[in-house]
């Protein structure tokens, strides 16, 4: 049972991972440093605890106790109850429905245990949106995608955006970093995935006919201002288009990665 | 030929139309009062002025000018010439790109009018969130639906932040408010359009089954917590589902809509 704390002191240190959580810079370091994370809001609070993450410590507003009272009976970690009000001064923002927590992050698998079983996988190069990673994992995770793999340079997706965004399927969908940006599609090839490269590429051909007859996909979506880079479009086994009207710019890449992830399903 | 004013006074109340951005509550009233909006980024501001909004003035950094020259060029408005920091000072955030103008709005045109000639129509039931109803305009315009019609309670479409999401696609695509929530579905039907709901329903039957061999087809997507209204799910003339995998939430209102009007374009 998670001892329940009453803190009323906005200055109390043990409020330390909550603080300033709209300072993206501070934050980065301070979740790297630490190796923790946040989870917002009683359903993602929980999703985390169950996908196995340990909890550090609860920041939970009186009234919202009772709706996490299963999850905060099966830990060990302090649950701090501070009003709406302390909550919103230390953190910098109005709290989703009250409750957040702050969790141990984990090493991240290799991505050969990641591909471990998987059918179907998104590569992202240098999707550098929180909001977008966390959209991308909630659409792929809705439509069957098994797990993810993200460019060095890619948002983090265990940042509270990301987390808040993909409601919690950061936790669910199996996903790493890939340690060599330049061979990463063919290593993926050489693994026995077909990559089909979102782009508007010349040469494109419909993502309906790109994907047909693909057992092991890995569908790629590059960047959210300039797309693929040229290195992993030409490394690409195949360049799929979503096709659209003429004379209006591209999707954005979490609408693009729904509409190739709905496609790729029905393969 | 744009008047050049340069700035330096951040209280200067010429620039009163850029005030505090970041504050939604004060921006709404602002804007409502005095019929404006704002259109971030040079990409974005010229398609304002190119889809025939009247500016009321520009706020650009200098190293920008160059970039909207010929938008300069051809209107009368001023052009206020500040620094990075106090464009950054006044707004409360940093401009994208060093250019911001604020364009007067216009009467919104008739349901009938926005219907006119139209095949394929988004309907959305209160959608709040800003960021949701630019990425729904931005799909809705790149896969060929040709008009939005939005309920009383739905986020304004001209608001900074749809704006910038949208690409612009608010200026180009013919939008209206729908003036009755209740009989809007029935009217649609009545006009020769067949309303299919987007839904988690038992009835629902798959997306791409439920648009086969519509000729016009309003698209209707619900709020983005609960989804659509018991009202109008029953009034929809189709139920239809995206397939999920099971046990995991539904699709982001954005990512739905784009699934959703993919399948639809090609029906």
């Amino acid at each position: 049972m998670a001892e329940l704390v009453t803190v009323d002191d906005p200055a109390d240190p043990r409020l330390a991972d909550y603080r300033d959580l709209r300072d993206v810079q501070l934050r980065r370091h301070l979740e790297a440093e630490h190796g923790l994370f946040l989870a917002e809001g009683e359903k993602v609070v929980r999703r985390a605890v169950e996908a196995g993450f340990a909890p550090r410590s609860f920041l939970v507003a009186p009234r919202w106790l009772d709706g996490l009272a299963d999850v905060l009976a099966a830990s060990d970690a302090p649950c701090y109850v501070v009003s709406e009000a302390l909550a919103e001064q230390v953190t910098g923002f109005h709290v989703h429905r009250g409750a957040i927590a702050s969790l141990e992050r984990r090493p991240l698998p290799t991505v050969a245990e990641v591909l471990e079983g998987a059918r179907s996988v998104l590569v992202l190069e240098d999707v550098v949106d929180h909001t977008n990673v966390g959209a991308i994992f909630r659409s792929g995770a809705a439509l069957g995608f098994d797990a993810v793999l993200l460019s060095p340079r890619c948002a983090d997706p265990l940042y509270r955006r990301s987390v808040k965004v993909a409601m919690g399927a950061v936790f669910s969908v199996p996903w790493t970093r890939l340690p060599d940006w330049h061979d990463a599609l063919p290593a993926l090839s050489a693994a026995g995935f077909t990559t089909v490269a979102l782009t508007l590429a010349a040469d494109a051909v419909p993502v309906e006919d790109a994907v047909a007859g693909v057992d092991r996909i890995a569908l790629v979506l590059g960047t959210e201002g300039h797309g693929l880079s040229p290195r992993w479009q030409s490394a690409a086994d195949r360049r799929a288009v979503i096709p659209m009207r003429a004379g209006v710019d591209s999707l954005n890449v979490a609408a693009a990665t729904a509409v190739a992830c709905y496609v790729a399903a029905a393969r």
